[in-house]
């Protein structure tokens, strides 16, 4: 039984954590902290998880939890996980971060886009980007992996095929994503209140939003070459879920079918990918609660674009899920385990 | 391994077993029929259950189907129930029934509430009805298990303690319920579209509704007389959940604390009921997609009357998921075999 | 054209107020305060209140604002009220009241619900209860009128011809509502926050919740001894409407028949209240964004118990609305004034 | 007072122009039509609707119908509208067609994306184009306006001032929009049921969607050479309104100021459309209920691209308000008579 420690377990992510994870039986879990909740039984802050009536929050306190776990999920706000992690990782632990910290590689980048400097940059440039379906073999053998963020996850696996066969013209990316508002996070905050987002919808961060770099520093990669994408993240009147809607003009003749055929054989031995038939496009109420990653396309051929829709949990794919399938290849447990569920529809 | 099928698996109820049944790995899923969608993949029904990409639709073929499975999962419309169900058990099979076919004990009751008469007899003698809380010991001797109904499943349970001790004064039941829209079934109806509900709420069925009967009868079984009780269902924009507040005189002294410690004691050792500690109440998020059924109550001394309030997922306490639980009682299985999940939250 | 002011303009029932007298054409708003957004723009705070855009939200400087209106509604929070309300009104303002701080005629009971002493007695003499189909004749003289709680009025209404005719006994009365979730307020809170609600349903303040003496108050009176009732409120995940479903044991014979002809009877020259015909129930969805309290109700012959439930739209009828009304008695203006709109449907 | 006929009453569009007409006093309904409901009373159908209550639906019998009206609105299915419009014109009556039958000037690409023939080519010529803000002069004299399509008004007007001053390239035209549910009408369809959209999101008719020829017949009358747009439409869990994000590559040196001042200065007489501030951006919950288009945009200089945002409410922009808007320039009316109001927020 690996033990399990999950720092910043009060939010979403980290709730989501502890409800997959209590399906998964080669772990366990032996410390959840929170700061603002220390010292209060999960069951009062998530009654929902009331499984777990023996655990409680703890601060914190780094060198206690060492000697408490081998492996460290991080649930912590972006910049408070930047210490964290390094210190974990230091002292030989299996580190998965799910905050922005060490997503980006390039550090100068990372204070562009989040106004602080990286202070551990030689940790830095040993963290895994965990996309599984990317970088397998390096999430093998990685002791860092920095979790995905949830809009990159859907927009770089609605993209990778297209990319990798050279297929699209990378100055013309639109990348359209709406979320469910849990990707918010749990938090008293008039503009997430029920009143002010039922019935509503919008887009925000237009060109601006930290999660860019993140998907043109995966499409570069693939690309060989600098990419910028035009992103627009918007949010859904639903809890859970993002679907991405990509606009990009072919380069290579190609029909609907083609470009089908080459995304299914790209994604052919995946666990959480599912390529869907011509004519099929994906909702996000058929991957609520699961690992999936479901997509659909088709090609106009009026406007010579392709346009690919992907559908993601947030909390799941987009974040805790996405975690707990990196630490089963980091580990070497079977990758399905604890995410083999199917959607709760309706 | 046992072989299972399932009659009726194009429904909300039936494609929730099958949600469920993937989860219990002491069963196999033989065939699943549905009428109307008979010759089509599962996955083209409902494309969330993607795992059973290799089953198809067979229509009700009794003969043919009774070579394929042990157990029968019957989710049919009630009334078209009453014969498959009587073949099956006639013919030595176990049989789950999830239609009020086999509820009421009285046929004529069925009658009079349904309009239709009741047409087996004596298979309808040898019905067991399936709250586990109550007839754990018929169940694991029966052949045949009535599921019981979604309102009364929420109903009986959160006033069972108050009856069995003779707290409340029958004759004062209300039992005011509100219940999400996956209840009324998969089906193309107006007044159920999407439009119609959201943003709305309504009673309906005031007094006249079908699941009447059923609470009466096993409310009257536990106090040992005849009880009728005003029963109001209500229409919820939600998905899933139904949450019933009961009211009912004390006929005895008792504060809340003195209550509740009556219902903990008689749900101790229950793994799918939940007694709230004092001021807490339940809210049916927390137990979307479970088994549970979590109970809350207070006494109103100004009043003198005691306020009870339960909450359940109607699929799957009320339906699919109380219809697993009762195999894995007929079957000697671990009764939380399949079942031991937690909430999907948010 | 009458000069008006509101005081607190940045919450819900501020805003519905703000929106309901764009539409009338006898008054003249001069005056917004809010302590929180003062110096901002209204639609700043309000983006929907567009045609508001050369107003400014001031702070509540009581001598200043006296110079500016001839009528003042306040829709600050219980408490904060008391003072603000003395003032206007003993400087000869006419003041419609929407906190809790006039409505309840014994100061005793004031404090016991509200856990502060109230401090203007003699004006608090002078206040009218503003439910016009109680009160109209009072309300026409009346300089303060405290504006009727959301759930007091749906109850009221709801039970009123019942009461008045002797119909029922008053020991047995259940009130179960459930309200929207704008009846909590513009605010940063957590539990209001969208994940928590939607698709969540739960009970709170069950026999607590601070609308139970002002409910009993009125019943009292209109039965003409004291009665005290089991009141629930339950929250929905929508944005504004109340059910309001109301059980009571007839101590007269009666049918369906019957008592509907008597509520059609009472309320037929009321034109914000619509009993409905047999059979035919409301729904919050019909009501929204109007005046309206819409009735239906059903006799339970087999309980011998009369089931009644009203509907409105908690931030008009339950607030903003009836204060709006409230005016037009007050200044001899046409009642529909302001008010004279149907539903928003879907 | 004139009076104005409904043919095709019973839908969700009718049912928006009831509602919005009840509140313009320069008309009178002197009939509605409807063939499914003919005999049944406005109120059986829509209870919302009460102040009609001595209305109710008649077939669409087109000589009886003559005498009755002078102007007649037509929310009939497509297809079904194209004989009664050129009916009603023939015979001198003012024509107002909410369906798409007469939108589109070329009846071969009508043919082509609605698989039939147009009958009545004289009268197509006749037709103008409904969008105020594009054609009201035309409007002015027009005898048959064909009022604009939903997804069309929120494109045409996020593009019309970026496309008249020739800053962007045509042909990288993205219109990516969401749409609430009730445009796709009222219908028995499992599609649209509660349960199969709430908490879920999808793209649908990706290339293919009727509205696309509408929307390139106009910006390519803008642009004066042929466009071709890429064209998603997605449904949004709400029952109304439409957002619609927009993204061209820039041919002209220019950043968010400049374009805003240039769409500020378009729209500024503009009764109906609200270009937003700097860094603000519509929400579709701001418009619910009026007949406003709110316009946002940014320049992102990065991938030298225009992303503009607009939203309206589908049913009123989109359909009804937009009719009557059309109908009071027809008239010479006011041109905001029965649509000056504000949104129902929340």
């Amino acid at each position: 039984m690996l033990k399990v420690a999950i720092c910043g377990g009060s939010g979403y992510t980290g709730g989501e954590l502890l409800r997959i994870l209590y399906g998964h039986d080669d772990i366990k879990i032996t410390a959840v902290t929170s700061e603002r909740s220390a010292g209060k039984k999960l069951t009062d802050v998530f009654p929902h998880l009331h499984r777990y009536e023996d655990l409680t929050y703890e601060p914190l306190n780094k060198e206690k939890l060492l000697g408490k776990a081998e492996l460290f999920f991080l649930a912590l706000p972006h910049g408070a996980s930047q210490e964290a992690v390094n210190f974990f990782f230091r002292n030989k632990r299996k580190v998965i971060d799910l905050s922005a910290d060490y997503r980006l590689s390039d550090p100068e980048m990372y204070q562009e886009w989040y106004g602080i400097p990286h202070e551990f940059l030689p940790t830095l440039k040993r963290a895994v980007y965990g996309l599984p379906e990317l970088y397998r073999n390096k999430i093998k053998k990685a002791d860092l992996v920095a979790n995905p963020g949830c809009y990159p996850t859907s927009a770089i696996l609605g993209l990778m095929p297209a990319i990798k066969n050279s297929l699209i013209d990378p100055a013309t990316i639109v990348v359209d994503s709406k979320s469910g508002t849990a990707g918010a996070g749990r938090k008293s905050d008039l503009a997430f209140s029920y009143c002010e987002i039922n019935e509503g919808f919008k887009a925000y961060g237009i060109s601006t939003h930290r999660h860019t770099p993140e998907i043109e520093q995966e499409l570069s990669s693939l690309a060989g070459k600098k990419i910028v994408v035009n992103f627009t993240p918007h949010l859904l009147p639903v809890d859970r879920g993002i679907l991405t809607t990509i606009y990009a003009k072919l380069i290579k003749k190609a029909d609907t079918a083609s470009v089908l055929a080459l995304y299914l054989k790209k994604y052919a031995a995946e666990p959480f990918v599912r390529v869907l038939g011509e004519g099929v496009f994906p909702n996000i109420k058929n991957v609520r609660g699961t690992n999936l990653c479901e997509i659909g396309l088709r090609v106009n051929s009026r406007t010579n674009t392709l346009i690919a829709v992907s559908a993601i949990d947030n909390l799941v794919k987009g974040a805790s899920g996405q975690a707990v399938h990196n630490m089963n290849i980091m580990m070497g447990f079977d990758e399905r385990k604890g995410l083999d569920t199917m959607a709760l529809f309706p």
